[in-house]
């Protein structure tokens, strides 16, 4: 599929408390998929100096954009500027543009206290990222995007990176749903992957009010191939037995979209 | 805190694509951090067989105990097992008592079809872990525990592998929520982490019905400095003029429960 790939680094030790549920992953998952940005990873790391250095240097050279949510605020807790400064071997300067964002937001120099500028201290030669939200902005250094950890704040954000960013052909994707077990069309699925390689053929059971159920996603960028590979699917579908619904069609369809 | 710690590969495109809001990684975080077992990265990887192996190389040293979930069923796209047996260098076989396990879950001999079988293929050495849910089972290979992705089935595999996994002393946490802005505690509040080092201060801001409230978490395997950093907290908070609310606290508490 495309070319241009983006990942995560998820900061925060509240996710692997257990204490909070991430949800900015399948966000920036999805704004991604609509860009034509395929999304290839996502890591969800501690509060920790060394460990998030370390993941910073391994992942920017992967991809083509590598975002980060969490650990900007004005709390000892909030490491993610020093840590982007260190990975980069630049030093963490109080940013005069950041300054002045704070002083407008916060309504004065009186009110610029300690903790509140720390939020004004950028890696050197980093651009900032707009927050509409809470004032102190995220930043960008070379391909990677620091942004804040709270979903608000975080969806504003990637708003403004993402009419900066490049974008591929979009990601059509088509899905089919069924109440077959898996292992009845196991077989038969794996023959059309085989017959579409350019398509990503992914078979999800479910369980929704405690029945047992199957969605069959198909993905390219590519609508003939799509379309062609989908109505088979419905019709193995159709050859075990089942019912196929088609949903959340995204292709041109040829009539898909009234199979359900 | 506890020298047992643990992470998680998750395994599959449909939560990189955005179309399956992840909620393992959260489980299996709040089980761990029940057990005192410190959780400390998860992985979101696509179902690409190099780079599921280079990612259970890399991590499976680095923990005490490493889960994956996802790509154990009978279609083309469950690759988990075999990769599985690439990291560790060893056959994928068919296991005679997962066999077993399938024969009396379908109900006799004419229904172990090929797909079905591909789920009792099982790295040589491995140990089943059970699944109640829908017969075929995860295993364990050395430190490395192999699960479904559909959470219901994960959960109940959980709970097998927990019966036999150490434990840590158990991590305490107290939480105490106000409505004051982070910045105005910041510094106060990075005091207090000062003087107990041996506990981990979180601070994270929220906007709950357009409201931004911020929740302090104090988490420690100590109970009294637990409860003596927490009530500083609670008198931090309202010498800014917040009103300071205890929420789930399970340190012994000393009156926190009634602060709230």
């Amino acid at each position: 599929m495309s070319d241009i790939t983006a990942a995560l680094i998820v900061i925060g030790n509240e996710i692997l408390s257990g204490r909070t549920q991430d949800t900015n992953t399948s966000w920036i998952a999805n704004k991604m998929t609509e860009r034509g940005i395929r999304f290839v990873e996502a890591r969800v790391v501690p509060d920790d100096e060394a460990v998030i250095i370390k993941t910073l240097r391994e992942m920017k050279n992967n991809v083509t954009y590598l975002f980060t949510t969490g650990g900007i605020g004005p709390t000892h807790d909030d490491i993610t500027a020093e840590c982007v400064a260190k990975a980069f071997h630049v030093p963490l300067d109080l940013d005069p543009q950041a300054r002045e964002i704070l002083l407008n937001y916060y309504g004065g120099e009186e009110h610029l206290t300690e903790p509140r500028l720390k939020m004004a201290m950028i890696p050197r030669g980093a651009a900032l990222i707009n927050n509409p939200v809470s004032g102190a902005p995220g930043f960008q250094i070379e391909n990677v995007y620091i942004m804040a950890g709270v979903p608000r704040i975080m969806q504003a954000m990637l708003d403004d990176i993402l009419v900066n960013l490049q974008s591929g052909p979009p990601i059509l994707s088509n899905t089919v749903t069924c109440l077959l077990g898996e292992s009845q069309i196991a077989e038969d699925l794996g023959l059309i992957q085989k017959r579409y390689p350019q398509i990503e053929i992914g078979s999800y059971p479910h369980y929704r009010s405690g029945v047992l159920g199957l969605s069959l996603v198909l993905r390219s960028t590519e609508n003939d191939p799509l379309d062609k590979a989908t109505w088979e699917v419905v019709e193995l579908i159709r050859k075990y037995g089942g019912e196929p619904r088609a949903i959340s069609v995204n292709s041109s369809g040829q009539g898909l979209k009234t199979a359900s």
